[in-house]
């Protein structure tokens, strides 16, 4: 019978992650036992939060322990067994990590429609991060019409949905991103109102031009000076909501964030949050984000690295920015 | 008729204020026309937000312009006129600036009960000060019984009332402040169950030592270093309203906070206020911390200053932290 190909965590990174932190192993693949199914994944998701697991450090989440499977989000399908919810034949999304064979009993799978979308889809838009822009948007940032949301990461599998639901809403929607290719993707093809190229220049100014009318909510995904540029030209009552801060999680020096001070003022409000905090608005989302995919009203692309093996280095290309839209690895 | 001394902002500051920055006059005192009320100022009350109008910026109220009277809340008694609520004779609290007199139309004024409390307590613990924490723990930071709750500045005007209200609601309480006098104020006078001393050393070291079991609520008043100290010790779900960032007001370079990215895997709230947003809040507060001040639940202190004359001097302390408790100039 084949392998099971998988990849371990094999150092704790300092700073950068290095393609040797990571090992690829080949383990017979496991059994099913009695009420569990055996999954062949066909696609694993990368995403930032991985770069957290990695580290020694207190979190919201267990941390990946030296030498176990690396945690993450795959779709596939059930091939052998059965559990009270799942059967042969089923297509699946699961946190069975970074393998292309995994047992489970059901409790981390969520059977997936590959008729809404195909099945890579249900790890993006219709998947994990499109519930975290959906949530992260609409609860948190409570965005209005007419007002300005600000983006990062914006042609990111989170940053693009977070978009497009905003100008779903009417407002106004800036996008910041990595070069020109990423800025023109997210005005032309997603219809952001502007997109700033944050390697381009004066940020500051970028975004006075951008967001004349100041700016009422910020999504953050990167952290560092693109915050604290935003929050010179926040407008009273701006809300921040904080999925992540990607430019932080390889730093071995933090960036320092100098303008909080106009938080008191503006009376802004910050707040993290985790997706899997929010279940109980999975079902709602998924529900609202396969319609408007389906109407065409929400769009999405994909980076799509073939082979198992080349995970570890789409994952540290996805740290540095150079994915382009959501990061798959198809396996 | 005697004089009317008023304080006026000469210069804009950069940086540090200095008492150059300030010109004291003499005017003829005002007459009350017609629906107006002439008030001779007893306490002049000082806080730290003044530093921020005497800057050339965008904030949430009006700056105050180069030869105006300095902005600030004062109580004192209606001498001479009639407007539809207040009459001769009726003690005020008032946001008619750094002046011995002033008229009104009674819009700016609220009626004081100095049964209740003398007078100068209504510019601190029953008045807006004490309305700052009843709000900004209360209704931003929410504590519930057994959280702890951290607050800095913890033997001032605010900062004393934060922290005893959170007593008054089973929290365990953590001060934080400048010195071992104000320090043992505020455990052994005010009842909080720690005080840590910010001058004394490792910061880390004596929070998690006063906050063993990670800290709930953070009141920010300070800004700087210490922040980034709580967000390394925030439990998941920690609130931090933001009511001011003394630490910060007068510096040229700004503290950069590093470990602002806490925030998201903690889902941490940081959410700057204001209290003149919470208008509907101030009769419930004023009632209740007049009633606690009364059981002798809620203490205070006060640093009287003598004269107008003096107030820059004593303002310019004040942000250095020089005062203890509530800082008041006596006119």
């Amino acid at each position: 019978m084949a392998a099971n190909k998988q990849v371990l965590l094999a150092n704790r990174p300092t700073g950068w992650v290095k393609e040797s932190d990571f090992r690829i192993v080949e383990t017979p693949v496991p059994k099913p036992g009695e009420g569990q199914v055996l999954i062949k994944n066909s696609y694993l998701s990368l995403d930032p939060y991985m770069r957290g697991r990695m580290n020694d450090a207190r979190s919201y989440a267990a941390k990946v322990e030296l030498g176990e499977v690396m945690t993450g989000e795959t779709v596939g399908e059930v091939i052998e067994g059965r559990s009270a919810t799942f059967a042969k034949g089923d297509w699946v999304a699961g946190r069975v990590g970074w393998q292309q064979y995994a047992v489970s009993d059901g409790s981390n799978l969520r059977k997936i429609d590959t008729n809404l979308a195909p099945p890579s889809a249900h790890l993006g838009v219709v998947g994990m991060p499109g519930v975290t822009a959906y949530v992260g948007l609409l609860d948190i940032g409570q965005p209005k019409a007419g007002e300005t949301v600000v983006v990062s990461a914006a042609s990111g599998a989170v940053g693009s949905v977070v978009g497009q639901i905003a100008k779903l809403r009417d407002c106004r929607v800036v996008g910041v991103a990595g070069g020109k290719e990423k800025c023109d993707f997210v005005v032309k093809e997603l219809g952001f109102d502007a997109c700033i190229d944050h390697r381009a220049g004066d940020l500051d100014a970028a975004l006075a031009a951008a967001a004349p009318k100041g700016i009422d909510v910020y999504f953050e995904n990167v952290g560092g000076p693109l915050l604290d540029a935003v929050l010179l030209r926040c407008n009273p009552f701006a809300r921040i909501p904080l999925c992540g801060m990607v430019s932080q999680y390889n730093a071995t020096e933090r960036y320092g964030v100098k303008n909080l001070m106009m938080a008191v003022g503006m009376r802004i409000r910050l707040q993290g949050f985790i997706v899997s905090d929010h279940m109980q608005r999975w079902p709602e989302a998924l529900r609202q984000l396969g319609q408007w995919v389906r109407d065409g009203k929400v769009k999405y692309r994909e980076s799509v690295t073939e082979g198992l093996e080349n995970a570890p280095r789409a994952f540290i290309g996805l740290l540095k920015g150079e994915n382009f839209g959501k990061q798959l690895v198809k396996l």
